[in-house]
């Protein structure tokens, strides 16, 4: 098959790629539906990261069970999937306590590349949440969403503790901030601010639950944050961008005793020890354990609550995958969603 | 009257200062029955922390009201209280979600300079907690505990979330790392380890609740609790000495999903970001509210279930506290009480 393969910065390509097949007795294999372009990604896709060798690129899935090692159980040949970008075993105690992407026998699923046709998942049965039936195309992207940047943005708000009563700010505008705000409203947050300069960004957000929109940033944006909570801060922060800025901006917003959850992927980030001791702030944050929240996003996404797929703004056929990158490099495109089969379907 | 005053670094006298009187309407005067030396004294007088100006030294203090001013409602001249190391109205938001050290209002009492026989108590009705009756003089050394480094070890227990089922591991074998160890072991941890290569110290640990001693520091400490915890991590960890070595051995110890409780003054402390991201784990920490436990330590020190006062290992007359400070400095004391009329009693 062919996928999708970082050479350098800014030079992905869609070239061949060995077939994936069944290594372990706990493996599947997806004919993928969709896959898509992470904010992470784009980390190695800039240079930030260093590209040291070809890298099959892509963490994101759903697909159609199509062959199944001997000891899985819980998932059938032909049944629709949603997995986490981590593969887990859901059983170890890390697991059980709800962090699945630490799980002790995590396979991080970046490293099989997932911007493919077909994708081998490891430890299926601790992975995979089967849909209740094929679902209809037009379901796909929020589907897809789960996988990652809506379990992603939910994790975060649960993490900020967003809740009935909460003034929660948003810091980051990306499809993970977005769906921050879709999963803040869920969990019932009185008021959601999202910091962003972006019209377009800032009209989805409105969409997705967004009842203020804060476009100062740094010590204007916490001046702004201060100023609407009667000098207090937030009680719930999302930090969704993983700079030092974003970090300093979030921590600075919450008020004592509130709650910051952070999913950017930190990229330089230092926090200074003092401040963190004198802010007085819960944090919590790092690669979502999705796999905790999945079978209640599927439910919300199958029963028609809420609709995150919203967040894809381009879809191209996987072959276009590096404009699907540079569409998102250049903020043209929130979030690019790749069809292997040139169109969604199940 | 004298008082305590740090002139530059390892020079604390014992010199006259102003009488305190009372200045706004919610203040008292008490006069002090204990006050002593904390851990974080040490910062100033090792120099570490900077002496501008001849500084009134404590904070930490329990005593018998003498005036009171004209709006104080709930507390009497007469009375025997102990309050926070922060002043607090306990009536504002933060107060009122339980971060009293964070009050909107606050007055950190080291301002106010504790080390004294008289002691000037701002926003007395929020801050102080009166006893039943005056305690006998066996108990007050574990009251005058309460104000400061037992609350501060107790928060650190409750942000690590020890409890029933967990591993609590305790990074300081100070006096607030050793009464983390008896919060940890009144919440019912089920098994606690106090990182100490101090006999005299592992000993007071073990009588309040440690379980097991790691002796080893740095990677060898980390990669011991790790062995004792299958490879995962302890769920809670207290820090309680606030250098960058300290919180990466606090870190580096607590398991995906656990809480690090952290209470150590952070000096010259940068946590990475990207390791952070990883650990995956709930992090709080800062100036203890202890005003939100006072009545629950309180309480457990009146009815004889806790004592704290342990950790005085050397008791001194006031005029004494520069031979406070130099053993404490030296580490031959873990905690100088110091008694105003030269005994301890209401």
């Amino acid at each position: 098959m062919k996928g999708a393969v970082l050479f350098a910065p800014h030079d992905v390509r869609y070239v061949e790629r060995e077939d994936p097949k069944i290594v372990e007795p706990t493996d599947v294999i997806l004919r993928l539906s969709a896959t898509c372009v992470c904010g992470s990604d784009l980390w190695p896709y800039r240079g930030i990261s260093p590209v040291r060798r070809p890298t099959p690129m892509g963490h994101e899935y759903v697909g159609v069970v199509e062959d199944v090692g001997t000891s899985v159980r819980t998932v059938k040949k032909g049944q629709f999937v949603v997995g986490s970008f981590f593969a887990s075993d859901d059983t170890c105690p890390i697991c059980q306590a709800g962090y699945q992407s630490r799980c002790v026998n995590a396979v991080p699923m970046g490293s099989l590349g997932a911007q493919a046709p077909y994708l081998r998942v490891p430890l299926a049965d601790g992975t995979l949440v089967a849909t209740p039936e094929l679902p209809p195309a037009s379901m796909i992207p929020s589907l897809l969403a789960a996988s990652d940047v809506l379990g992603t943005g939910w994790f975060a708000a649960d993490a900020a503790e967003a809740g009935p009563g909460k003034t929660v700010v948003v810091v980051g505008d990306g499809a993970v901030g977005l769906l921050g705000v879709l999963a803040a409203k869920q969990m019932r947050a009185e008021r959601i601010v999202l910091m962003s300069r972006n019209p377009d960004r800032q009209q989805l957000g409105r969409e997705f639950g967004a009842t203020d929109i804060v476009t100062e940033r740094g010590d204007e944006g916490v001046a702004r944050i201060k100023e609407m909570t009667n000098g207090l801060g937030a009680h719930s922060v999302i930090e969704a961008v993983g700079t030092q800025e974003s970090m300093m901006q979030a921590l600075r917003s919450t008020r004592p005793g509130g709650h910051l959850g952070f999913v950017g992927v930190a990229h330089g980030v230092a926090l200074p020890g003092l401040e963190l001791f004198q802010a007085e702030v819960h944090l919590l944050g790092g690669p979502a354990p999705v796999r905790r929240y999945l079978p209640e996003l599927v439910d919300l996404i199958w029963s028609g609550k809420i609709d995150p797929g919203e967040v894809f703004d381009l879809t191209l056929p996987l072959d276009q995958v590096a404009e699907g990158y540079k569409a998102m490099d250049e903020r043209r495109a929130i979030k690019t969603l790749l069809a292997p089969d040139g169109k969604v379907a199940a």
